[in-house]
């Protein structure tokens, strides 16, 4: 399966998509642009590697920036905000059922799906 | 964290270094050149997305053709040996305690590191 084929059937930031399955993880892709919102996740870590862009991973102390090829884990319970000035597009790694916006909920809300 | 220069560090095929955890998983990264050997793993799916190079996932009935940022699950219990003419670059996600060569053991089997 080619990720960059897959990014191409996203039709706004931060609708994410599943394109696989690890066990009982997903494996999502999405696109990234502007400021996403506020939150955690009090049951699991939350992996982040950017397939292509900059990726800003802001925490209450400081910002972890990425490039494509780069990754972050955010540790549980972490409080984080992405960023992309531009687009950028990222695969993400989460235990099915995570929801993308965490603690905080809100319009940014978005269902499980798989494309 | 940059993929690439966790790959320089590794200096043969088929000595994978951790570079992360999610959870209960380890995130790792790999060069592959030649042919690994038959194996499968009867816990858990294997994830393989490729960095850089080409790869092929040799199953019993069929050749997986993978380039760079292109990805494949092989489920649970299935034979594979990943192989490549050339050096390719490959991420990985398994359950931390996954071993390399599966149920096949031998000579390239090697003990979880991190780099």
């Amino acid at each position: 399966m080619n990720l960059a084929e897959k990014l191409g059937l996203l039709d706004r930031p931060y609708a994410p998509g599943v394109v696989a399955y690890l066990n009982d993880y997903k494996v999502v892709v999405v696109k990234v642009k502007g400021e996403f919102v506020w939150h955690s996740h009090a049951d699991t870590d939350d992996f982040f590697l950017v397939l292509s862009g900059r990726l800003t991973i802001q925490l209450r102390d400081r910002d972890v920036e990425l490039r494509e090829g780069e990754m972050f884990v955010v540790p549980r319970g972490l409080e984080h905000c992405p960023r992309a000035d531009e687009e950028a597009h990222v695969l993400l790694i989460e235990p099915r059922g995570t929801v993308n916006t965490g603690d905080a909920g809100g319009e940014l809300t978005v269902a499980e799906r798989e494309i």
